[in-house]
C-alpha cells in the first residue's frame, strides 16, 4: 500500500512536470493544459470514408481529432501497436492519456506502463480492459476506465445471432448455395428452433442481462449462473433463475453464453472438464473474451461431437494468427472481433470518449461504473 | 359453380370406386378402407438416423410408416418429382392423397391433377401451398390442406436471424476467418445494431406475429402492412403499428420481410419498381415464396447498392438451379429452404399429417385454419 501510495504520488508528480513542459500553450486555463493523447485503432483503408459513423477507424480517430487540437492538445492515432519498433512504442515515454479498443488492442504490459512515465489514463473505448496489466497500472498510479454500456446492445445482438446460427445450422447451407450446391437434408438434420431450449449465460452483467431481456421473447428456459442472484424483478421480467453453481448449470444447458470479463479467475475457466459437463451437442457462444476459454479442449470438443457448434468474436492474441486452430475446426461461427464495434457501438463510445477526455482535463471525475483502476484499487470484477 | 359441383361428385363417386377397389382388406370398418398415400419429402441419405427426430426425409417418412401400413393402407414415399418418368408420375393415376412439402415441393400443376382420378386429398407438411394449382385442385374437387402454425415459429426465429446476419455484417467477418484474415473494419464499416432500426413485415399473419414479438425485445420502431389492421391488443403488445399502403410503408424501413402467401396478387410484387421506392441500403429478408420477388430485380438493386442485403430461403423453382443469379450476388444471406423444417418442426408437422389423415380416414373434418381449398372453394388468402 506505501508502495501503491509513493507511485499515485510520483504519477501526481508527473502530471505536474507534464504541466509544465506544456505550459507554454495555455497555462491560464487549468482545463486546457496541452496533453499527448495516443489513441491505437484499426485501419478503415478503403472503407473510411463509406459512412460518416465509422469513427472508430484510425482515419476518422473517434471523430475528436478537431476538438482536441483546438483545445491546444497533440493527438496521435495509430494502428501499429506490436514489437519495439511499432509507432505506439515511440510516444510510450511522453504519452499522457492511451485509448484503446478490444477490438484491435493495444496491449499494455507492465513493461510498457513502466515506461509510460507521463501516463495519467488508460481509457478503453468499448468494454474489456484485460488487454492492460491492471495490477501493472495500479501500481503505477494510473487510472483505467472504460466507457462501460456504449457497446452492450450490440454485443448482447450479436450473441443472439450467433445462438441462432449455430442452433439452425445456418452455415452448412449458406455454403451450399455459395457452392452451386443444395440439400436441405444435409442442413436440417442437424438444425433446431431455439424455442423450449435451455439457454445459460454464465456472467449476468450488463451484457447478459440485455441478452435475457431479448431471449424472453423465444420461449426458452433461461438460466444464469453468478456470484450474486440478480433479484426478484429481474428474474420476473426475464424468467431467468439464477444457478449459484456453474458445475450445477453446465449440464442442463442447450446453448451457453460466456457472459464474464477475463481476469485471473475466470482465465482458461472453460476447459476440458467444464467443456465435459456440459450437455452432449450444445452449443457455446463467446463474445466475452477468448482466453477465458481453453483454446485446444474447444477444438477438442466440437471434433468429438460433445459441442456442436462454438461460435464468438474474441481470440487470444488478437489479431488471430493464421494458424490459430478455430479457424479452421467445424461447426465454428467466427468472426474477427466485432461484435462492440457496429457503426451505432461507434457512435457511442467514441461520444462517450470525449465526454471522459473531457472531464479528465477539466479534472472531474469520471461517471463511476467507468472504472477499472482508481486510485490504486481495481474494480470488484477485476479482484 | 355448377362445373365446381360435378366435380366434387365425381371426386365423390371415385371415393366410392376406391372403396370398392381395397374393401378386400378392412371393408368392415370405414376408418380402415385401404387407400393409396404418396408422401414427396426429401432424402436424408447418410444424415437420416442422426436424430430421431429427423423425420421430415424420405428415410423416416414422417414416422408414420408402421402407424400406415398397420391400418392397411399403401404408403408410397420418395423424392423423385420431377419429369414425365418420375416415381411421382407412376403413382398420380391411383393415389388417394398426396402429402408435399415446400422444401423440396412436388409441383401439382394441372395436368397432373386431371391426371389424378382417385386424388382426394392434397396435404402439405407445413405452410404454403403454392406449389399446387390451387384452382385446378378446387376444379376437381380435390382438397387441399396445410398443417398451419406447425413451423411457423421455426421460420419466424429464421427470419430474425436473417435480419441479424445481414444489418451485423456477419458474414464477410466469417469468411476473413476462415480465409486466415483479420480485417476488423472489411466487417464493421457496414454493420449496424438492430436496436432503433424500422423493420416493417409485408404481410402480418401467424409468422409475421411472431417476428414482431420477437422483434419487440430488441427496441426497434415496428411496422406491418397488412389488408387489416391486427387490433389494438396485438399492437400494444408488439408496439407494431399498422401501415394501410404498402408504397408509404417502404420508404421507412431499414429492413423490410415478406411474410405474405404467394398467390396471383403477391406473385412478383416486390419489383424493380417497389424497390426502388425503399430506403437506400435497406435490407430485404424473405422466408416467405421466391415467386413474390422479381427475381432480377432484386440482383440489380443489391449490385447498384438500393439494397445491402438480401437474406431468405426460398426460391423459385427448387431446388434451385446451379445458376440461379442469387447464388452469386453479393450481401446474400441464402440457403436452401430448410427454416420450416428443423428438426422441432418436423416433429410438429409430421404430428400434424398424422392427425388429418386420422381424420381423413375417419371422414371427420380438419381444423377449419388447415384447409387451403375446401369444397371446391379457395382459402380467403389465395383470392
Amino acid at each position: 500500500m506505501a508502495l501503491l501510495m509513493k507511485s499515485a504520488m510520483l504519477r501526481s508528480r508527473s502530471f505536474s512536470s507534464a504541466h509544465r513542459l506544456f505550459s507554454c500553450r495555455r497555462i491560464h486555463n487549468p482545463d486546457q493544459i496541452s496533453q499527448k493523447i495516443v489513441a491505437v485503432l484499426y485501419e478503415g483503408k478503403e472503407h473510411a470514408s463509406f459512412n460518416p459513423k465509422f469513427l472508430g477507424c484510425t482515419e476518422n480517430a473517434l471523430g475528436i481529432r478537431e476538438w482536441l487540437q483546438g483545445k491546444g492538445h497533440e493527438y496521435i492515432v495509430t494502428a501499429d501497436k506490436e514489437g519495439p519498433n511499432c509507432e505506439l512504442e515511440k510516444h510510450i515515454p511522453d504519452m499522457h492519456v492511451l485509448v484503446t479498443t478490444p477490438f484491435h488492442p493495444a496491449y499494455m504490459s507492465e513493461e510498457r506502463i513502466k515506461k509510460a512515465k507521463n501516463l495519467k489514463l488508460l481509457l478503453t473505448a468499448g468494454v474489456g480492459s484485460d488487454h492492460i496489466d491492471l495490477k501493472a497500472a495500479a501500481a503505477a498510479g494510473v487510472t483505467v476506465a472504460e466507457i462501460t454500456a456504449s457497446n452492450v446492445v450490440s454485443v448482447a445482438e450479436d450473441e443472439l445471432m450467433r445462438i441462432l446460427i449455430l442452433l439452425r445450422n445456418f452455415l452448412p447451407g449458406y455454403h451450399q448455395i455459395c457452392n452451386g450446391e443444395w440439400d436441405v437434408a444435409a442442413q436440417s438434420y442437424r438444425a433446431y428452433d431455439l424455442e423450449g431450449k435451455t439457454v445459460g449465460t454464465v456472467g449476468c452483467g450488463r451484457i447478459g442481462r440485455e441478452l435475457l431481456k431479448r431471449l424472453k421473447a423465444f420461449n426458452c428456459n433461461l438460466l444464469y449462473y453468478d456470484k450474486f442472484s440478480i433479484g426478484e424483478e429481474f428474474e420476473k421480467e426475464t424468467g431467468a433463475k439464477w444457478e449459484e453453481n456453474l458445475e450445477e448449470m453446465l449440464p442442463k444447458c442447450d446453448v451457453v453464453v460466456i457472459n464474464v470479463p477475463l481476469t485471473e479467475r475466470t482465465k482458461g475457466m472453460m476447459n476440458e472438464d467444464r467443456l465435459k459437463k456440459m450437455k452432449k451437442g450444445a452449443v457455446i457462444v463467446n463474445n466475452a473474451r477468448g482466453g477465458i476459454m481453453d483454446r485446444d479442449a474447444v477444438v477438442k470438443a466440437i471434433e468429438n461431437g460433445q459441442l456442436s457448434g462454438y461460435g464468438g468474436d474474441v481470440w487470444y492474441p488478437q489479431p488471430a494468427p493464421k494458424d490459430h486452430p478455430w479457424r479452421s475446426m467445424p461447426y465454428h461461427a467466427m468472426t474477427p472481433h466485432v461484435s462492440g464495434t457496429t457503426l451505432d457501438a461507434q457512435v457511442r463510445y467514441s461520444a462517450g470518449v470525449k465526454d471522459v477526455l473531457d472531464k479528465f482535463f477539466r479534472g472531474e471525475s469520471f461517471p463511476e461504473e467507468y472504472y477499472i483502476v482508481k486510485e490504486g484499487k481495481l474494480a470488484s470484477q477485476y479482484l
